[in-house]
């Protein structure tokens, strides 16, 4: 960890989108670079960034890319123009086939594309990200995944795992899609109990607290758009029927 | 905390079943207790307690049905005959409703009913019970059950939740049923990923690993001898349809 002392040695960097993960991310990469955020929405810089627009922000000769997964093709479409030739663009999406194929097509051949997906978000990385887990994905420029999953590992203390955008995609189908679909569910339940619970039941109570505030968006994008999470929630129901069919069958 | 060195100041007391729960009840109360366990498949008694005959241990002034739910109809059957006139019958089943009436019908007018519900088991209970939670249920003896509440609260460290067998059952359905059901459909699906989770993930495999080994027979009681279980799954599952068309619906 360097402190603000040893200056932004990282040079600048674009953040297009400052939300909520672009608030964390600017959080963490701000003693390193010197962040040029684009974001229409965002009126305060929270004295880690400087606020900048698209072209400004889009030409960094790094640019990350935090904004929701349904935003991204619109997003490469309008940075396209400014991006420089051998930029170094990094996507944060919590499915990544879909983002590596959008900015594969949407930005010039030089480019060098890395995806990675946080596994963890402002809910869970609030008392600090060391120790938390991130995967990297390449896409077409090895040597930059891992210079990036070098940072991650070294600079933020991060667990790194370095997967193809479809594996990546295949277990956070389960990962998150099930967490998700489960959270969903027990959400609309409410209000559940919260006297006569067990240590198993309050674990589970645990994590739909920590997805309780996730966009809508970030649940479109991790049950929509990871093109394995149809067939696993498809196995979900079909074993919950099972389930049923047994529990309310006619022994019982 | 009394010490053996302290006597077993509380008498003798009767075990019915010295399975896991019957094993772990036993290591809480040896200190405090001559225990005296019924058991035809236990062989070993741990250095904790005395195996004994079914006469032996029924006629205690204080007898535990350490039993599953669905043995208890049975067990009521065996101990009647022996049991004291004014002895205190526990049991410690999942569910409460049931148990009650069947104790109630089955023994004596005299005899002392309290139905008990402890919110953990061997597993969530491995590293010690002070802290974990413990439903009280009067049955026939308002008196007695606030005994054995202020048993549990002062010698073995519990936090006690007096309640109606119904509204012990009513909020138990959601808890533990919707806990196992969940934890059943998970673990058909394994292998489940362990590289890259969220910490929301984590968390719910962490309640999957408390319920792993529970028995088949603790999933019956809880989903089939609770009376409000087959409502809180169907509920459950009607929401689950309701995401599930949302989902895959004409918009994905």
């Amino acid at each position: 960890m360097t402190s603000k002392a040893g200056g932004r040695t990282g040079g600048r960097l674009g953040l297009i989108g400052f939300g909520a993960f672009g608030r964390l991310t600017a959080r963490h990469l701000s003693d390193r670079f010197e962040i040029l955020a684009y974001d229409p929405a965002a009126t305060d810089d929270l004295g880690l960034i400087r606020l900048a627009g698209l072209e400004e922000a889009a030409a960094c000769p790094i640019v990350i890319l935090a904004v929701p997964v349904e935003a991204l093709a619109a997003t490469v479409r309008a940075i396209a123009p400014h991006v420089a030739p051998d930029a170094l663009i990094i996507d944060v999406g919590s499915v990544k086939v879909l983002p590596a194929r959008l900015m594969a097509e949407g930005l010039a051949d030089g480019v060098r594309l890395v995806g990675t997906h946080p596994l963890f978000g402002p809910q869970s990385g609030k008392d600090g990200i060391a120790g938390l887990r991130i995967a990297v994905c390449p896409i077409n420029d090895d040597r930059a995944a891992r210079r990036v999953s070098a940072f991650c590992r070294r600079a933020l203390g991060l667990k790194v795992f370095a997967v193809s955008p479809e594996d990546h995609d295949r277990e956070a189908a389960v990962v998150q899609g099930l967490t998700h679909l489960i959270a969903r569910v027990l959400l609309a339940m409410e209000p559940l109990p919260s006297r006569m619970t067990t240590a198993s039941f309050e674990r589970i109570m645990q994590a739909v607290e920590m997805v309780r505030h996730d966009s809508p968006a970030v649940f479109r994008a991790i049950e929509r758009d990871n093109p394995f999470a149809a067939g696993v929630r498809e196995r979900f129901f079909a074993l919950a029927d099972e389930a049923r069919a047994e529990l309310d069958g006619p022994e019982s």
